[in-house]
């Protein structure tokens, strides 16, 4: 059987590999290079993080990661006409995947024994990492670094885990405290187009 | 004296340095900026197969490869005039290179204890993975990703060299006919122009 | 108190992690982006060198970088009115950055028991790598590439320490020899606007 964290990580690569696959799609890349885009953005993040962290990457193990990613590609083949329709759906899923990541990448960084401020970057990473690589990749601006809060919801995230953890709750509290506030946040920012400023321009 | 698998290297460095170095002066890189570009193109898979690997970079304790990369830059300063006259013989050499790479990659990491899946993944970034940083340099949408069957080549390869793994042939035999099959499946691809196709338009 | 290595290093992380803010604000990047962009810039290459010489990275258990990176977005949004004033001093500052991050990376990667002429590939990049990445996350063709010399001095200063190191000046000498002779080079080339051919164009 499936555990419920299993569940989550299957439906955050899903929606993070989708997201990637459509954006490939839309710029003519064939199958092959919609699937790597795909695949880049579901474990881009977490790989940099395993680097960074001098730790075998996480997917070079275990099969999972890559069948999730050829079960997106499989989708967007399938559904392609109703994808627009389940937006909202994958903008559901996409919050869970950035919430449950942001949580893995602060407890493997916590766990390697660096302090809390690395975790919080490294959690910001996990989850918002995969979208930079894609962007790269399709040759655009990354999104996440002009587009509605996104990373920063994975920064809230890590200072709500913090606080939690202060105050003495276990880790498994802490972890669904963060990912609520990681997805709050997304939703809210959405709901409210809440962008960060942007600098203004040197006279 | 060389070995053979030596000279195929050689080969292979300097198709790969030299697609890198063409491409940059397309783009008025100046000559630095053109090395480094054909550098990273000749080594950028293998290192990046490296780092997922935890083992240090091929390159850094062995020179050959940056003054491979150093000899196709004068390559194309000498004959810049006959370079368009050679490319049957450089998509030749292209091909030695994507063929030895990928061989290359899988054998480095099944001796490093990983699965042959994450092998052929990894033969497939070393064959492929030096264009893609080569394209993200030159601010292009990597080619592999939309040009005709050419990383596909490389898991066309891995997936044979487990079969022949798998029949018994030996680490030599099981290599050669990979690469045989890497070379094959790329000429087959330019000469019927073969494409994975594109996914079709969302609606 | 403070060392004079470590003043230099803030001053050369400032300006920096500045010139990424400032390239990132053009494009329109949010805050969030534009301080991702300057941390990037500042310890890209550092981070680089690292990954390669299977080192954790200088910045995972020190805040001085991101602090530092901090005041740059700060000073960036204070001052905003008066940074084209300051430009000479930043461009001296960018130059004591380079200096002192290519005399790190030489020694690093000496310490680390490589080659000198790895060690020189490695103190270029520490030196001039943060950029590349600048310029890829802005989504330009890295100015390195193709403007005035730039990591050329990086590598004039590599080759000036394993002089130093030859003739038997300690590390300190041969540090403050290199770092004045990348500064000098960078004077110059500004001065003299001295660039690298760029390669003709195939006929």
């Amino acid at each position: 059987m499936f555990t419920f964290v299993q569940i989550l990580d299957f439906i955050g690569t899903l929606a993070f590999a989708i997201s990637g696959i459509r954006l490939a799609s839309a710029k003519q890349f064939d199958l092959f290079g919609a699937y790597v885009v795909g695949v880049t953005t579901a474990i881009g993040g977490g790989t940099m993080r395993d680097l960074l962290l001098s730790q075998p990457p996480f997917w070079m193990t275990n099969p999972f990661y890559l069948i999730c990613s050829a079960i997106a590609l499989l989708w967007v083949i399938v559904f392609r006409r109703f994808l627009v329709r389940q937006n909202n759906t994958w903008f559901l899923f996409d919050s869970i995947g950035l919430a449950l990541f942001t949580v893995t990448g602060i407890e493997k960084t916590v766990s390697a024994g660096f302090p809390f401020w690395t975790a919080i970057i490294m959690g910001t990473l996990t989850g918002a990492g995969g979208g930079v690589f894609r962007d790269v990749f399709i040759n655009e601006v990354p999104l996440i670094f002009r587009k509605e809060i996104y990373a920063l919801a994975c920064v809230i995230g890590g200072l709500v885990y913090y606080t939690c953890h202060r105050i003495g709750l276990d880790n498994v509290q802490a972890g669904l405290v963060c990912g609520a506030s990681v997805m709050l946040t997304r939703f809210l920012a959405v709901k409210y187009h809440l962008h960060l400023p942007v600098l203004k321009r040197e006279d």
